[in-house]
């Protein structure tokens, strides 16, 4: 088992962004296509691009984006593993805030993708998306960051 | 849905850091104030910051920093997705062990956050905590970078 | 609580690599002494190290290297977070397609890590594993990018 060096070289460039996304609800909403265009209009080819979620009750995470029953069954599932019914001690943002909570810690609220001749490096099938996990809509922040050449 | 472009420059500066925290059992101790003096005294006022946990049974996770509550409930929701009584085959380091290692792959060992003016771009409830999930104070070491300008 | 700095200084280089790894159904393969080979080789002696799984039913994670039964259960902790038997949706590719895709939500397809003196920071107990979420043999890709100096 040996990882054979793609490419080597120098560094010193920086970009930051912001994207504002309005939810419709829990839910997924891919971002996929918005990053592509951002990063290759960075003028940075090679590099780390790093994807951050402001919120805990929102989370990112990378999926299939071909079969739509994928994100079904995701949301089906965090159902079972962070259930509105179970006995919380917070409730005073209402029965969908401590399971927001939850689904949040266990999706995560960063990314980390290489950059490679000006494009993110992720496989065929996936997308990139934001996870409202509260029932109404809100308006979540990402911020990004881009380090290379 | 289009990126804002919030800054563009060179970097050439990196700096790292040891953080030992000494927990009381389980439980998450908050950093977030520890990070935030250590990032603006390095004089990297834009970058990426990226904190590592160097254990198998304590991690990192971004949570709510104002109801006490959240955490308590989050403490029950690890508690029921790696249960103490399921019927583990390794049981040689105690009943807390093998729950530890699990609620350790559910939330992560690594963070990566943003910065920009010299502080970390945080949402407004966001705090950084190090979970323990041993029942015992146990010594932890955590890892930070900072890569930037 | 006082985050001491290790070590501060300039960067200005990368390097990316690839692994491409047969697996053999579900289960882990560890990458760990691959990935320190490969750092140690490209020359960056301090630096952040960033690993990408590039698939949607296939995650890395972080755990104890010295008890094989730790994987062991951690297979069995899947299986009960995201059961093969729940009622899903999505079965067009197969009974273990839609619970691999849940069990890579929750344990992650990015992986960052300090690099110091030519190393990554890792703890003594922790190793880095590929986990296979399928049960027929796959090839997976692995892309990794370090930055420093």
């Amino acid at each position: 088992m040996r990882i054979e060096t793609l490419s080597e070289g120098e560094i010193g460039r920086q970009a930051s962004g912001r994207l504002s996304v309005g939810t419709r609800g829990q839910g997924f909403i891919e971002i996929t296509d918005a990053v592509a265009d951002w990063v290759s209009g960075t003028g940075i080819r090679s590099g780390l691009l790093t994807i951050f979620c402001r919120h805990t009750s929102a989370s990112l995470l990378i999926q299939e984006n071909a079969d739509p029953d994928v994100r079904r069954d995701l949301l089906t599932a965090f159902d079972r593993l962070a259930p509105r019914t179970a006995a919380y001690v917070h409730t005073t943002e209402g029965p969908d805030d401590m399971p927001a909570h939850i689904r949040t810690v266990l999706s995560g609220v960063s990314l980390s993708i290489p950059v490679a001749e000006s494009r993110m490096t992720l496989g065929t099938w996936q997308g990139i998306y934001l996870a409202e996990h509260r029932d109404r809509p809100h308006r979540r922040d990402l911020i990004f960051h881009l380090i290379g050449a």
